[in-house]
């Protein structure tokens, strides 16, 4: 079955490398179009999801996620219609030169082919991942989680019938129609029909898919982020963005875990801050320097440095130089998101230089690692591998790009 | 001991993220002098090994790739000197913009970090791979053939010499000191220390890498390339570019293995084409048609077609339209390098538009399809799969980029 479904996804590859933007926009739009139309059918349809899980012992915020009702519906629908209004990034030369012998080089986008979407409960990621795989060219295989199938083929189902009534191939997007963890493992084992894999959820599902996969994996394991406050820092813009990096949405993964403090301005700014903190519920793990200054904080132990809380939970340690910050980040970060609040000139530059992660800020919040915060339009993941794509993709990391060569009739010599 | 290699080579990528280029290209020159006095001393560690293939049945060819004399060893010092020439691609900011809230948003090249690199016989790839590794800013793991061992364990001993009279660090250059398979099999597995896998030789060796790598590997299959000559081709320019894309250079991945001419022409073009073909000693396996009007030349089978011949063998095919042409390519195609000869300029716009591979020309040879010809300076390999870098890759292909952002204190709404 599984080879059945990589194959149709080819053929449907093929088919729209060359099918220009005016048409996938129009399918886009209608997509929207129907998911609205048709909001009573989607939610029956996920209400048969509900009623399988409420004696599984999911928790309440799983099921909140995998409940659609009409507002989730309006924002599938708007975004559907964003992806429709962004740039195609297909077919774009992103350079041109000429050969000393005159032959024309140039390196144009084309979609990647096949991709292949791995997914946990959100049955509106199915609608996500599809319109930004039929936006950058590509054929999509969507693997949601057990739990939401009768909503995700529904979901699909509509997709299909406006790529159908477009006159673009229905099996450009296709469901995986069972539930079973051996379709996750053909899936992984397709290399000759499927280009690459994006897994979307927890680790656990992020190891599974890339030990298991013959396929590239574009994945992202965790967000340790950190925040060092440099001896330089403005402190009260500190305090701003090391409160809105840990507390503004902390199930995230560009939330700040880890809190790094230079020592000669921890007594000006840390009691504040921890007040702050404490205030708004946050749980303050320090070091032996924090919790000798804050007798009611928690000490820190080695596995807290490492760790994505994920959670009103912070992480805090005084420095003695900003090299003792920089190892830190070096030793227990996740190559995601960090940041440095400073106003010394070369502190910054030699933070911008040596920290290694996709995203590396100056006096900004952790929370701006974001396809659409950062200009990207919308966001497919964030990769915390270096290849392909390091940090988030949105339209254009979802291509490639090929050589185009304008000859007259040159042969090597 | 696999672990303490990538624990080194780790430490020696975070060194070199710091390293400028004047350093590393002083280092790389250093390394050219070294090469050049002690010529006798590589040719003597050189003899140990050849002394120890006399009697294992390694072919000639194996051999000739395995000896080193004083012609090889000159231009791997030129190879060194030209790439201490190149520009560096880290640090470049390929872009910046401003986002409504203020942030400046930049890309900005980085090294990928630590390169595992696999390869089969030719000593002289130790010193190239290293050279680019270095010029990018990263470590490299070096294995190479057990039959070359002597030999890369003594040029990779200079390399490190010059390291450290440059003030680099040694271990940013490492060579696998044993010859067993568990080695690389372990070096496969070090997916915390290692970024990515770059395997150079047989299709054997690179699927057994592909199979066993926890880590991204950039692959290169094979070359199955195709000249399609048009019905509007001129026929003395595709008669010198199929000439030169078949024979020039027979063995290597971007020479011709299938030719595709439309029937139209073929009356015209085939009979001189083929006479030089078979003049040059090229065996001729042709499709029923072209058997038909050539009864000297030997009826191909099916998998002829998706052959990797590296010899001077052509399968050639008579096509009734331009589609057949791209559907055989579509499907016996490697994505690796295929050319249209045409007039037409529809023909060659469509060519360019539908054939999915790396590197696809009009009225030039396949045989540009190299990190040299087409100016990406010197080339480290070439990846037929589509992520990283599709298609031939440079020191550019070697990095990758993080997201820098300069704030004045913005936090997320």
């Amino acid at each position: 079955m599984m080879d059945a479904i990589g194959i149709k996804a080819k053929g449907a590859a093929r088919e729209l490398r060359k099918v220009q933007s005016t048409q996938k926009d129009a399918a886009l739009k209608l997509m929207a179009r129907k998911l609205l139309e048709n909001r009573a059918a989607i939610i029956d349809e996920n209400r048969k999801d509900l009623a399988g899980v409420r004696h599984s012992g999911l928790s309440a915020a799983m099921i909140d996620r995998l409940t659609l009702n009409d507002a989730v519906i309006e924002s599938m629908a708007g975004g559907l219609n964003e992806v429709a209004a962004l740039p195609d990034p297909v077919g774009e030369v992103t350079r041109m030169w000429m050969r000393p012998n005159g032959l024309k080089v140039g390196q144009t986008r084309i979609p990647l082919g096949v991709i292949g979407f791995i997914y946990e409960s959100r049955p509106n990621v199915t609608v996500d991942a599809a319109s930004l795989c039929l936006k950058s060219g590509n054929a999509v295989i969507l693997k949601g989680g057990s739990e939401a199938i009768h909503s995700n083929l529904f979901l699909a189902g509509l997709l299909r019938e406006a790529l159908r009534e477009t006159g673009l191939p229905e099996k450009a997007i296709q469901v995986i129609p069972t539930t079973d963890r051996e379709a996750v493992e053909a899936l992984l084992g397709l290399e000759d029909l499927v280009d690459i894999i994006i897994p979307r959820g927890g680790e656990g599902l992020i190891r599974f898919v890339t030990s298991h996969s013959r396929i590239p994996v574009l994945k992202h394991y965790k967000g340790v982020c950190h925040v060092y406050v440099d001896e330089f820092a403005d402190l009260k813009m500190a305090d701003e963005i090391c409160f809105n990096a840990k507390v503004q949405r902390p199930g995230v993964c560009n939330a700040m875990e880890t809190m790094l403090v230079h020592e000669k301005i921890a007594p000006g700014f840390l009691p504040g801050m921890i007040r702050r903190f404490q205030e708004a519920g946050v749980e303050i793990r320090g070091c032996p320097k924090t919790v000798a200054l804050f007798p009611d904080t928690i000490s820190a132990v080695e596995s807290d440095w490492p760790q994505e809380f994920l959670d009103l939970v912070l992480a805090v340690k005084i420095v003695g130089a900003m090299d003792e910050a920089l190892d830190h980040i070096d030793r227990y970060g996740s190559s995601h998101t960090d940041a440095i609040v400073t106003d010394d000139y070369h502190h910054a530059q030699l933070f911008l230089a040596e920290v290694d992660s996709s995203v590396v800020l100056v006096n900004a919040s952790t929370r701006f690692n974001d396809g659409n915060q950062l200009g990207l339009g919308a966001e497919i993941g964030i990769n915390t591998s270096k290849l392909h794509a390091f940090g988030p993709m949105g339209l254009k990391e979802l291509t490639t790009k090929k050589f185009v060569v304008y000859g007259r009739g040159q042969i090597r010599q």
